[in-house]
């Protein structure tokens, strides 16, 4: 091409702002923005210490949620397994939680007292969460002790029911006891998300039955070692959108399911709850048409941590790609469209592809580009 | 979880081995392995030097090239545009050639004598390589240059069919003329990419009327700084298939179309080359079930620069992420499948979302897993 | 300048193989190479968990040390500071030990029993290790405790004696109790570096009396936080010169001396190990003149994660840089002299700066050179 | 040490904020601070293009000098070597700067005509830049080009006095020719610094006779490639100190020899230039004893890109390392300095390693600090 089309290049690198270092603690923050009447407050609801089978002291617990920029955690510990007893012979199972919370007093972090239900299936490992006082989940009775949690106003949700320890296949699916839990009102969400596990069938599993989606960490050692912080990984976490940043209205957005898990750069929810979140964090920046031509530059600003893998679906093709976008974090992308003729607004459509709000479905995007 | 599932965890981190790191000149050079009976070599046809619009002497265009190891370049001056003719008043129009010839002894490149025939649309800008002798395409009729090129034996290629100063819509059509000289046999590709423009338009073009796929830097300024060479960018190349490393085989492989385009980490190319060299890219590694469970690990090393973008099309979801795989350059990748029985053979099947055949169109991967 | 010398000032980059990158874990491992007849071994002395004022699980402090690539570890709890007594009432001071030794079994790492003996000054806080029966230590009267670890054979170093919560003015000095202690025998090392502080006047004690150059992390949270380990930070280190790989060695050699420790990239040594040492690391890989030239190239190949800034003290000036010279780790780096006439054989002679072999005092190392 | 010292070490990491991110190309621009009464410039006077043995069109080198972050380039073409003259016959030797200095005003960029006398020795290659006409220096006697420089108002230096093909040993020494200009004042500075190397020689002939002290990258090729930029390297680059941002102040500048020279993270210059530069490079940010200790915390603010290499010559000692402090570029270093007492003002004192104001004689800095 002429020197006339070199010009017009230079504007055209694919990626425009640089993204940050990997491996420098200021990026670590998992950050995304808030979605329209709610704020996104980032949580892990399923960890471990020394009280349990962990290897940390609480207080690590809650210098990772800080350098993570955790809005809120819970540490979990097995109320039936404690491996530690002989050295850490603690009769008050609230213990972990004053720990915790004492620690987190010197920072911008809510701590919420829970404890791990472990069981042989069923009903296997449940979490129950804004528990009043733990001991009195030590109850012999599989069924009582849900009883229990929600007498206490807990939250409470069943743990990797994909888990091939407890379930050969790694197919999570509902015993009868479940079954019976759910229709008590007595569970209240499910992990399709457990450390480095996901679980397509958990996800039916919470659209059936209108469970809460949950992903969470269940770390027990280190956050750095186990999710290669250092290298850009992070913990999964539940995006949880609440009125307010309180443990009452994370309590509240959790009982009516308001809940997105992201896990290895994958988002995972309901499409009411996705879909919102998405658009929060793919800003358009600015439009132009490049000269007389009717190719239109549409710079789109990522407001978050994810890099979207996005396929194109609008009625038009790319000129700086095929249809596959990859929009990184925390920097700007700029799409060229070839829109046949000028035009004053048109929307931009995608399939969200490294985001489920089904098994096999990814959500839609339409975004309005005006001129 | 217990501290037994934790064990296993250790096993299950996503990504199981380092990436380069960004920046270093050892991991510039664009690697690629062979496909079955032919070599996989990298090339990049058209470029340009002060002898036409360009801004270096020809001897950086080759240590670039031997930087991104390349095998094969052509500088590919225009004829026409002469901008620099006032400084650089050459009348031999292969001179540039030479120098770069005379530059590439000291390396392992080859060196290919083109130009590129300048002109209003139609035909707009075009190159002819494999040139004997370029001072002989100084011809004035439109048709006439493309039949002497064709005499010399040249392998003729439409430039950035898309370019938006000669087509204002940015999509490429074909003129009655290209018709004529694709009739004639005197036209054997067209670039799908350029520079940093893609072209459903120009693909579906090359599959209708079986030209070569054909994608280039044009490169005016530096590789490095256009591309953005160290934050991990590349320039677009041609993977040519040849039977061996010398510029006859590519000659040949290109009047054969053996091609795939390779544009911001995006594979482009006729299905019959680009499923085999997606298949030599994924080579699996090693494959074990996880204990008594029927989930398989599947090990699979990726031995290109690609960083693959795949959804799971297998009969079976996966333990470690939903259907969405991103395979990273040159590391082993971990696959966790739950086949619900044991196996003793089973198919992984993907769609390669950052690889198209045609306009829509992904490539279907299978891979045949045996234990 | 002209061609000719382009081509010669091409072999001129300064550094000339890259450096690992940052944030790898691969490259976290401290190394340094033996010495002429003892193994160099990377030791960490002084470390705390929760069974003391720390705050991870023993199991946690051997795995930093696997990855820090740690020859031995010891834990030395506080015998008589028991800040988590409450949750954790361990009656057996040697329990902590007990979990390193047991999960140290799976790695190649050797776990010493060792205690913190913690008093106010005199004699401040003093570390005993290779202890037979930590809870002997338990004793009230502060000499009769080092006679008991003594008479366990135990080798007892004062730790961080610049410490400011015990001494104002951060100045080392012995008390009374100490000149008795080490004129007794009793006390046989000191820490010249503890955590992030270093002392000049605890290196002269160490030589006025013939005492072991201690340097220990002193770790209460997470190595790698507290010494950017991911920013390629380390944390301080006792390097052993032992006649073998063994706890038995260890003692040897601490018991006569053989250390040198290295904090934040500096070395403290006494002369007879440190030269030695530094010698070790530079290794003369090339050696060339300039063509006719009477400069010549020197290679330094640096086999050790020190960045070693040196001065200049040969007789000749050098031709690529002032007198300073900054040698990076793992890597080559090529040093230009200008020798007057060319010579067959010569001395390099350096002064090494961030080493001190006693307070204001670097060490000379001279490398002779030969054509 | 018990938690409380715990608290005082957490605040005791050694460098407070972090380093740009190598690779980014926002970062690669030269950054120094203004001395009192002048402002710093960032220049490089010794480059070529293809006009006469480089590699690029002048458009290059302006577009390298602004990513550098450059406020002044000097294009000097050899008048009397040629090399492309059969490509490029150019008359006009006036045109590299024409063409660059077209370029260049699209940026902030100034560009001064020159050119490189290039001859056998004596006297050698010698610059003069700030030239009316360059082809006017097309003279055959190599005194009387130095007089028509001299008529035009050039600022004229002698080019690397120690290239080792023209002065075998690399050992800089003046001719009778160059003591008769310089006595006739047709000779007004000396190269200390070209390309890759130094020559303490050359400075100390600027010294002995009032030269200006020069510092070039020469540059044929690519600054990026030459001096690798993107793994955090830098060209040579003359700073000079000018009453303001023009081509008429820089020359006034170099005529009265305010210069210092930027090498390979060397700083190179008359003790009067380079005293000031440093002490406007390290800014005192904040001062505090730590608690009732006599330690204080200095925290140093360093506005440049070097990385200074420091020797503590203080009268007291440091509490967080040996005398050798090494400060990181646009970075805060906190340093611990033990007074003994508590003080209300004392004075740092530093010898500056990594900078040289004559032959083996580092800059001495004294900072007062006032509580």
């Amino acid at each position: 091409m002429k020197q006339i089309f070199l010009l017009l290049a230079c504007l055209s690198i694919h990626q425009l702002s640089a993204q940050p270092a990997p491996g420098h603690d200021r990026d670590r923050r998992i950050q995304f923005p808030d979605i329209p009447g709610f704020q996104t407050l980032v949580c892990d609801f399923h960890m471990h210490t020394v009280f349990s089978d962990g290897y940390v002291w609480p207080r690590i617990r809650v210098q990772e949620a800080v350098k993570d920029g955790l809005d809120a955690i819970s540490l979990t510990e097995h109320l039936e397994y404690q491996p530690k007893q002989a050295d850490i012979p603690h009769e008050d199972r609230n213990r972990p939680y004053q720990v915790a919370e004492q620690n987190a007093r010197a920072h911008d972090l809510l701590v919420i007292n829970g404890s791990e239900i472990t069981r042989d299936m069923p009903p296997g490992h449940n979490n129950a969460i804004f528990l009043e006082d733990a001991n009195k989940l030590l109850v012999k009775d599989s069924v009582e002790v849900f009883r229990e949690a929600n007498r206490q106003g807990a939250f409470v949700f069943w743990n990797h029911p994909n888990w091939i320890a407890q379930t050969k296949d790694g197919v999570a699916k509902l015993t009868e006891m479940h079954e019976y839990l759910i229709q008590e009102g007595l569970l209240h969400g499910i992990e399709v998300v457990n450390e480095f596990t996901y679980s397509d069938e958990a996800l039916q599993l919470a659209l059936d039955h209108n469970l809460a989606i949950m992903g969470t960490s269940d770390v027990h050692g280190l956050i750095d070692w186990d999710y290669h912080v250092h290298e850009g990984g992070h913990r999964p976490v539940n995006l949880v959108f609440a009125r307010e940043r309180s443990i009452d209205s994370i309590k509240d957005a959790l009982q009516k399911g308001r809940t997105v898990v992201w896990h290895n750069n994958q988002l995972i929810g309901k499409e009411q709850w996705l879909v919102p979140l998405i658009k929060s964090c793919l800003e358009i920046e600015k439009v132009q048409y490049m000269g007389a031509a009717s190719v239109v530059q549409v710079f789109v600003k990522n407001n978050s941590d994810v890099e979207f893998v996005m396929m194109n679906e609008s009625n038009f093709t790319l000129h700086n790609g095929t249809g596959l976008l990859q929009i990184l974090p925390h920097a700007t992308t700029k799409i060229e469209i070839k829109t046949l003729e000028i035009l004053e607004y048109f929307d931009l459509k995608f399939r969200v592809l490294n985001a489920v709000t089904s098994p096999n479905e990814n959500p839609f995007i339409q975004l309005q580009i005006k001129l």
